[in-house]
């Protein structure tokens, strides 16, 4: 069986979205990276989480086609893989119907950065693509889907690029998040804080219409608290 | 003990209902039809879900006639026969009070189709009946419910007419909502799906008083990778 | 001991409203009332859930006079005993600070019937008290608190007087709600409806300021369906 | 091992927290104060609290320097340390994201006192400190955001002080509150309260924009009813 431990690290990343309250019945799904075989590695489509195992895990190559695997991979595969070829760094991405985060999308407005919660983790508001056209959704919908995302963070027609590691996530305009991160465990960990900063930036919005975001000073001072060479949140060393 | 099998289906769909948070008390009941024998299977009235046996379940005709059972039939039990009756290709019937379904149904107004999460499962709103009449009210009032659901589907009075099959739910005006599906495992679900639906579309409609609902070419892609002929969600096999 | 079983049904309701998710901490208390030897059981203040045992329970007299217990009654005796001098077919008291009750209560509005499920228990809005008088908290703070939902219900000053039998609840501005019942058991299911109620008319209300109530043909077809000689809701025998 | 019983009482307040469904991964810490030592026992940084011991615990002086244990301290001990210099009478402090408060926090509002609930934990409004200028953000920001707290509460610049064992917690604009009290234990439970208080709020804010806060023999009634000399809840012996 090829990709033991990332079949592992993909089963504990979706079942850690089922835990946390992310996902109902079998919507969402989390995939893995393998970037020097040029592999991946993702839930099989509509299958109880209850039931999932690491050999039912599918191995895709990083344009979709089947490794391994006897079930159906996840019937949106085809933007996990274009995410993966558009976006060099990332080591897996996290689907789920997550019902704050997807009540933005569907107003089709990002999430702005309201607090340092958010600035903590998303280094600027999460942003929402633009509604896809008849012809995309008619044609190759679940890549298109993918092609949307993608064109957000390039920022073609003059929309400002987003930096995918400063920011993993997106929302799709009508649809519901696309999260990312370094590898399966960061990806469902940034899927499950999105639904936390979504649930309070929607009950900022409510009580007042126009709250003051995050100032850049204060995004700048908690984003990199805890990333990049400088963080100093956590421990060094392991707890035990 | 006629039944035995759908006896079961029937006790596991109520149970569902109540592992969902859907049920408070014995708020809700579901129902199952053996077309062949035409014969329903349904809940006995204000049990405690957690003494439920499948012999404590009640046959009926399709009348609402008692055929088999020790306890009263559900106090619904005349919606159901008439949906029964009218909707020839469903299987099993469920009604719940479940909060945000409730809360639309209160407002008097359907569930728009906001996002691909509802377009997965209802091809278009979730509608809402007319108010019922003092006289509706004051005679066959249960029965009556069912024909407001009916008329609504039907489309009387120039209101455009909605398959059953592919919007199966209704919101009762003032009330809640009634579910169906194919079997009694389906109805539940839809009964699980049309409330995070309805809170999804809830939030959504709290930050955004007047969003944009999905677009025909979206509810097509999103309804039929789950339904009909070319749907491409789930396994075809099971997985074990 | 006195009163034992009294004192286990009053125990069993105060743990209900705990499994309900009504009470935080020691928020909340539940008593009931003995007719034949004029006694009353209470919760005693401030004790932990978990600890809380029969023999803890206290007995007083109408008056609020301790007759039986090694410890304080609940601070809200005082409020429980005039509601049983003044509505004398009451047979037990509930109060809660459960969070959406306690939000209509602050805003100092009635809950309106807006639909089937508050029909089916209160017949009619449930209402809120005047704001008590600074010489009133200042005084018998406690007991003016019974005196402000008695004035309620008995419709002084012009108000029409509500029967408490019909309407088993109160808000009290500012503050929470008070519940009652026919025996322990019912006063805690109220409770627990009463705050579903609440959560279902918040959300309706945020969809729709002016939402159409209930009817009176609805509210009376629901409330009789489940209450007086002619309920057909429920067994006539109990399912074992 | 220093200050043993310490150590074990501010572990069991944070875990107080994470029961409570105050904290989402580590998010969240809670100090506590040996006064006679002039020591601090604080939660360190980034560690799941299901491993949490008390020999984790990390013990510093008051001026934040280490003293005792082989883990990172919590990365927001400067605020811990400076109201412990400030507030001299408390004896523990509690930090969380805690999501209703959190959502206040980030609209730059105070909670109101909007009835009793409130009133028997916050002798007045929750404040919430000005917005931090970007040189104390870029400075030593952990430490400036203690100076913010303290600030609001010997209310500079003409804004009413506040005595911070009457109003045990503030909110930090755009960040989320701190909460003290006389050891972990009541801190802890106050930042429960507060959080209850702020959902509560919310609600009642959106069913109406502007509700009457408590009066001021309300507020005195019912804090003094659990503070102080008079203090007449609960119980004076335990129950056992």
């Amino acid at each position: 069986m090829l990709l033991k431990k990332l079949r592992e690290e993909v089963l504990e990343a979706n079942l850690e979205l089922v835990k946390r309250g992310l996902v109902l019945y079998t919507f969402g799904n989390a995939s893995g990276v393998d970037r020097e075989q040029g592999l991946v590695v993702i839930k099989p489509s509509g299958v109880d989480y209850e039931k999932l195992k690491p050999e039912h895990m599918v191995v895709t190559d990083l344009e979709g086609k089947i490794v391994e695997g006897d079930y159906r991979p996840s019937s949106d595969l085809d933007t996990h893989t274009l995410l993966y070829r558009e976006f060099a760094q990332i080591g897996a991405v996290v689907h789920t119907h997550s019902e704050f985060a997807t009540s933005f999308a569907q107003t089709g407005r990002a999430i702005p950065a309201l607090g340092t919660t958010h600035a903590d983790y998303f280094y600027g508001p999460v942003p929402v693509t633009r509604p896809l056209s008849d012809a995309a959704i008619g044609g190759r919908y679940v890549h298109e889907t993918g092609v949307a995302i993608v064109e957000r963070f390039k920022g073609v027609d003059g929309v400002e690029p987003i930096d995918p590691l400063a920011v993993p996530a997106c929302l799709v305009a009508g649809h519901a998040p696309f999260v990312w991160g370094a590898d399966a465990h960061d990806a469902a960990h940034n899927a499950v804080v999105l639904e936390a900063v979504a649930r309070m930036a929607f009950r900022t919005l409510l009580l007042e219409a126009n709250p003051q975001v995050v100032t850049q000073a204060l995004l700048d001072r908690h984003y990199f608290r805890k990333h990049g060479a400088n963080a100093t949140y956590g421990q060094t060393k392991e707890v035990c």
